[in-house]
C-alpha cells in the first residue's frame, strides 16, 4: 500500500543557499513514515506504548532536485519487510508530480528495553 | 482576525526530556505566522517576491505545559502594527484548548536589500 | 561568574534569507547554559542523573543583527536565582564583541518525576 | 588526508528515544566536511565567495549506536573525487574510538548560478 502525506516549506526547512537543507528531507521522509503507520490504524505514540521501537538503522537517498520556501512537497511511502530484523520504507519526496528526492530508509524494532527483536507479526501484517 | 492552524509533533519535535525541544516552539509559531499571511491572501514567498522581508525582531514566550510525540498542537495568532516600524503577532500554542505556549513576536520589515523601512500599507492593512 | 563559549555557524543554523534562523539562536543559548553547567563542574546529564531537571520557563530575546554561514559567534553567560523557583540566565550572542542577540532566558528546576520544586542549594550556588 | 573534529551532543541534537535524532547525524556530519575544508585552507563561505556550491548530490549511511546527551562525537572525514563530476565524503561518527555511523556523502560542484560544472582542479586538489 502507497501512503502519501503533504507537507508545506517554512524557513526552518531552508539554509542559506535558498533550498531545503539536505538533512531536512530525513525530517519530512520521518513524518511521511510516522503518518503512514497512522494511516494503517496505529500512531508511532501507539506503538511505542505497546513497546514496539521503530528505530532507523541505515538509509539511502538521492537528492534530485531542490524543494524551496512555500513549496508543498509529497511524502510518498510504502513498506515492506524484507527479513524477520528489517524492515523497509521506500520513499521519495515529490513537488507536482516530479521526483525531488528518492530514498530507502531501513528500520529496526527493538522492544521497550531498547533491545533487537524480531518484527513482530503486527507490524509485518503493514507491509505490501 | 485570529487565525488559527494545526501541526502534529513529530520525533523531529521532541528532545531527550520527552516533550517539545523549547526553541522548536518558535518554528511552530514562524508556520503560524506564515500561515497567517497565507490566510490573508500572499505567502512569504509572496511578499518576498514584492520586496517586502518579515524579520523577527524581538521574542517572548512563556513555556506553560509541554506537548509529546503525536500530539495535535493549534497555533493560534493575531496580527497589530504597534508602530510603523513594528509588526506585532500575540501567539498562543494550545492543545485541545489548553494553553501551552503564550507568545509574543514583533517584526520589521525590510526591503530586498535588507534595509529597515516602515511597514508597508499593504501589510498594515493584514492588522485587525 | 561570566562564561563564554563559542560556536560556528553551519549550513543548519542559516535560512533561506541569508542569515541564522531566528529559532536557532536559542539553540546556540542553550548550548551556552549547558557549558556554563559543565564549566562549574557539573554537566547537564549530571544534573538529571541527580535528578534535577533544569527546564525553560520563558525566554525573551532581542536580536540586533544577523550572524551568517562562518561565522564565529560567542555566547556569553550569566546565572542568577532571583527567587525559590526561578533561576535566570542572561546570555548574550555576540561577534568579536559586537552583540548580536541579547536574551533572558529563566528556567525552572525539576524533580526526576518532573514535578517543580524549589531550587536545590547546590544549583544556588552556581549563581553570582 | 583524513580529518577529525569533535562535537558534543546537546539537547537540541536529541529526540524523546532519548538517543541523537537520526537526520541530526547528518548535520555533524556537515561540520565535519566544511571543518575538513577550512583545514584544507579555505572554508565553505570562501568557496561560495569563489563561485563553487558543494551540494549534496546523495548520501548513505548505517546507524550502529546511538550517541547521548553529553557524549562528544568525533566526525572523521576523507575526500575523494570518483569522477569529473563527484566529490566523496567518506565519513564515520565516532565515540572514543566507537563507530556509531558509517557514511558516504557524494557531493556535486556548482557555479554561482547553481549550474552543474566539473570540480575544478582547485577542489580535486583536496583528494587524496
Amino acid at each position: 500500500m502507497q501512503q502519501s502525506v503533504s507537507f508545506k516549506v517554512y524557513y526552518e526547512d531552508t539554509d542559506s543557499l535558498g533550498v531545503v537543507y539536505y538533512a531536512n528531507y530525513f525530517k519530512f521522509m520521518e513524518r511521511g513514515r510516522s503518518e503512514f503507520l497512522t494511516h494503517q490504524g496505529r500512531s508511532v505514540a501507539d506503538w511505542n506504548a505497546d513497546g514496539f521501537l521503530l528505530v532507523v538503522h541505515s538509509v539511502q537517498a538521492t537528492f534530485k532536485k531542490p524543494a524551496v520556501l512555500g513549496d508543498v512537497v509529497d511524502i510518498v511511502t510504502t513498506f515492506t519487510v524484507p527479513s524477520v530484523y528489517r524492515g523497509r520504507f521506500a520513499q521519495r519526496v515529490e513537488r507536482a508530480g516530479e521526483l525531488l528526492v528518492d530514498g530507502i530508509v531501513d528500520v529496526v524494532c527493538l522492544d521497550a528495553n531498547q533491545n533487537l527483536i524480531e518484527f513482530p507479526p503486527q507490524l509485518r501484517a503493514l507491509a505490501d
